[in-house]
């Protein structure tokens, strides 16, 4: 029977029960089940629905906050759960296709019941499933459907213990044995082990492994995956030549099994290569569908891409629940009052709502913008799969490549900084584990460094801006990607040259003025960068002392703030749409300011220098 | 038989163990031994030595890195450790008296081993211990040797579960009954039971309660500490009408039991209120030694301001580890370079060093401080033992009260960042347990939010601030304090008259120059707070709404600059001392000038606008 939207318990979004929250939640000035369904849909509403209703029934989810588990509990715990989520199938494949953003909702879900749950689940179905799936060829099929009944469990292993950013270095081997038609799998030294692996700790039976592909009397062929058995699925023992095991505790995530595994001259069936990107003849030929190494490059980009689209998801699942427990925590408090007899709530102070409310509104800008972006991955991903390898697909790569490596760092740093605040602003009741700021900190902490360190990372968008200056500099080229987010760089010699003329507080209250001042600062953050770049590169430096001399003052605020305008950019289109209900624009309206200006003011100083360096006399002061 | 500085194994500094560091190490422009013995002096090196020479070699405390100890395990051997620094007896009350400094060096000591064993034993000692002897008197000192030989194990009962920051409104009744010359302590409702008292938990027998004192027939005269058994020292078994327990897991120092409690009309006899600031007669009457309120105000601001002092100190012994683990880390591991064929060490990045070497800086600055503060606060409990009641010593009260308000959020904060940038620039090794950031960053977090939050501690700064300054404008009295922290400000508008004229970075690396700005700017800051708030005044606002208006804007950033400017100036008088020798002056002044300037860049924005809006035209920027 489904239920209703309004209504008693049953209902899809039942009333909150009676409590201390009332009186606050009675001063609204416009209807939370209104605006969950504008920002969510009711088919998406249901859907969460059934996935907590779920979860809440099911004894193996029942919670003991603040529990003391061990270790070796919470990994078998966490597994049997991840067993349990795929026998729910909450979630077919032709819902997937319909509704995409059933994905990361579905994530999400998991990941704010527990994030060792979401990270275990996406990292056997979406990132091992995908990588057979996008890398693999047809007779890879069969191991699609073993993933999705968990008759095989599977992990990613990319990463080696002296190697995570620098993939190029990777050093695990994989010589073709044209006398057998196999592949060997080697790890040379420790230092070549995999290592962080996610599920491989303790319960994948198999392992997609990343090693130098080389074939017999030619050069090697850089990093390809194989599809490698690592234990037996019966008895989880590691299979002849593997060592296997787990890396141990870490900050948070504990749930998951994260290990390490070296390779003793594994042998491999020659149709272990993951053979999309480029395959090896049983004679022991290497081949490869992409003639244009740069179009190659696109395409493995979509990939890494998506690992950073999900984590933008699932850092802020957490910031989603951190301001939840420290709003309805200040709401409820009371500390201090005008007289020694009254008490006020402490979200009553300026001081508490400084604190905490612009991360209420940067929880509904990046929600917003992580789906906007997930679907453009979708898109691209499309492109991949229809075999589109037009221009604008390999353009919509890079640029997707671009948002997804600035958004991954701002999404993880802002949840960072966010949950910390909301901690700090509980007090000693925020320290308490049972209160789960904790865990939700350490949980999302990894997204900070994960598919690559946020600094680093964010030279992946600084270079994309720098790229396409030098193109429109040496070849006039426009400024224009699928998605548009840069072409607003066209216009940089006018927006350099415009006045801001704000007369009152009022006029700031619409994002459209951050948005103006946002775009001027990535104008004039990407000119000077180029300049700077071009200035040390005259001196003498290569291009690598280059950029490593500009990325701490120009590369990386420049890379920041462009994902910023963007985020800022998309909501406020959001909440300005015709569709968006009347009585929800004033709150929408007051939440992408917010987020807009407390966003902007991070860059106070630079806009006060730039002011001063700029070249035009008379500009007025744009951010105070 | 004493060690020699130089030698072998068994120096006081032995040469440290070959490996890949050497090559950083050979290339150091200075002498570490010659700094580790002008920063700590020999005698403190030897005092260190001995304690983590013992711990070493006592099986007790052999650690064993990323381990899965439950909570119960965990506890108990803390417990024992506890006990058994007690028994080595590391430091006579003689030695205390002799060589203050090494109070705090021994915390950090056994802080550096771990965060909960420090706190144990603090918590025992000097907090429960301290208050039993500076608030009881001479009927009490039975208590202490109890104290010192373990007989009893203590804990200092201040916080209830609804009021931690608001003292005022704390609500543990003790009603004194001449019938039976006892007091009845009793919490009236579960809200006033105790709550997050360390070692409450588990462990302690007894506990320095606060309760509200009041007699028959007569009004309630605030909180007065009593000393109440709270369980059976063989047993544990908690007495009757005690309900005492474990408050259960936190987000770190699980090592340490916090502890609630709850009195049902629990009688204790009449000698149970520690009584130096004011007794009860066996018949029912209150007196107090004290007649001026300001000066009693003074004195308990003293024993606030010794908890705010020890977590300086504590903070800033995790940010010591952080830092010489993630800059370790940094010089090993390689990533990335400027060929293919060759990584450097991420250390040789501007990037890690312009995220890592703040930190070194601020390590040595706030360390320089911390023991500065300790012996003025030693000062300061001398000179309340001795009985003296001078006007000097009640605003030495103050100003170390106002000092340490905020420098312990400035060194909790700068812990909580470094530790998690630290953390970050370690990728993913950072996030594994065994590496130790993770306990750091959360043995660290308490230190942002006990013994006040640091946000409403910055408060109690400010205030002082502008107390002064009214004093100034409505008496016409000069900035004078015991530690001459506010006497500059004398020179006011001189200061805002100064125009800042620098022509080179090489004129920057002399922390004179970051000093003379952070003079202006606490001129700047401490005018406009008041003016801002005395215009809130104007407006309407009552007192407490003008305060709360003016904080997050005016007073939160004067508070902070205050005390960095003070940190800054002590460490700048430190490092050109003429005792410094010339072979260190060198790197001293860079670790000088890198915390000061660092620092400085967080009020960028704050001096453009602050220049922008000064009335002297013609001002110079002073920070680009």
């Amino acid at each position: 029977m489904a239920s209703t939207v309004e209504g008693g318990d049953t209902a899809l979004l039942p009333e909150f029960p009676r409590g201390p929250l009332d009186a606050y939640r009675a001063r609204a000035s416009f209807s939370w089940k209104e605006l969950a369904l504008f920002t969510e849909g009711e088919d998406m509403l249901r859907f969460k629905k059934t996935i907590f209703s779920a979860l809440e029934n099911d004894p193996l989810f029942a919670r003991s906050p603040g529990a003391d588990l061990s270790l070796e509990k919470y990994r078998e715990l966490n597994f049997l759960r991840c067993k349990r989520i795929f026998e729910y199938d909450f979630l077919s494949v032709e819902d997937m296709f319909k509704s995409p953003l059933k994905v990361p909702a579905l994530i999400q879900c998991l990941g704010m019941y527990d994030s060792s749950l979401a990270a275990k689940y996406l990292l056997h179905s979406l990132v091992f499933g995908s990588a057979v799936y996008s890398s693999g060829s047809e007779r890879h099929l069969t191991y699609i459907q073993k993933i999705f009944r968990m008759e095989i469990f599977g992990c990613f292993a990319l990463t080696e213990l002296s190697h995570g950013s620098n993939t190029k270095a990777i050093r695990t081997t994989a010589h073709y044995d044209p006398a057998t038609e196999e592949f060997i799998i080697h790890s040379p030294d420790f230092e070549a082990a995999k290592f962080w692996v996610g599920n491989m700790g303790k319960t994948a039976t198999h392992a997609v492994v990343f090693a130098k592909l080389c074939v017999p009397g030619d050069q090697c062929h850089g990093l390809h995956p194989f599809i490698v058995q690592i234990r037996d699925p019966k008895t989880l023992l590691p299979m002849p030549g593997v060592m296997v095991g787990d890396i141990g505790k870490k900050l948070g995530q504990n749930g998951l099994d994260n290990g390490f595994a070296m390779f003793h001259k594994v042998r491999v069936p020659r149709q272990s290569l993951l053979n999309r990107m480029g395959d090896v003849t049983p004679e022991g030929t290497y081949v490869s569908p992409f003639k244009d190494v740069r179009q190659r490059f696109g395409v493995s980009l979509g990939s890494l891409s998506s690992g950073r689209v999900s984590i933008v998801s699932l850092a802020i699942l957490n910031l989603k629940l951190a301001v939840a427990i420290a709003l309805r925590f200040s709401a409820t408090r009371r500390q201090f009052g005008p007289t020694e007899e009254e008490e006020i709530p402490v979200l009553e102070y300026p001081m508490q709502q400084w604190r905490l409310l612009p991360y209420l509104a940067a929880v509904y800008a990046l929600d917003h913008f992580s789906k906007s972006l997930f679907l453009d991955l979708v898109e691209l991903q499309r492109g991949l799969a229809s075999g589109d390898r037009s221009a604008r697909q390999a353009e919509l790569g890079r640029e997707i490549h671009a948002l997804a490596s600035a958004s991954k760092p701002l999404a993880s740093w802002t949840t960072q900084q966010g949950i910390q605040e909301c901690r700090e602003a509980c007090g000693g009741h925020g320290y308490l584990a049972m209160n789960r700021l904790g865990v939700l900190r350490d949980d999302n902490d990894p997204n900070c460094t994960y598919e690559g360190d946020n600094n680093i990372l964010l030279q992946q968008t600084s270079n994309y801006l720098l790229g396409l200056l030098a193109h429109q500099v040496q070849d006039g080229a426009c400024f224009r990607s699928p998605l548009k987010s840069v072409d607003f760089l066209d216009a940089c010699p006018g927006i350099l040259d415009q006045k801001f003329e704000v007369s009152s507080v009022a006029d700031c209250l619409d994002s459209a003025v951050a948005l103006a001042a946002y775009k001027w600062l990535v104008c004039y953050l990407l000119r000077e960068t180029y300049q700077k770049l071009n200035q040390e590169k005259r001196s003498g430096s290569s291009d690598f002392e280059a950029r490593n001399k500009c990325q701490v003052s120009h590369g990386r605020p420049l890379a920041l703030a462009f994902v910023e305008l963007t985020v800022v950019q998309r909501f406020h289109e959001h909440v300005h749409q015709p569709c968006v209900p009347p009585s929800l624009r004033a709150v929408l309206g007051r939440l992408s300011a917010l987020y807009a200006l407390w966003s902007l003011s991070r860059h106070t100083a630079l806009l006060y220098r730039a002011e001063r360096r700029c070249s035009c006399p008379g500009r007025r002061d744009r951010s105070s």
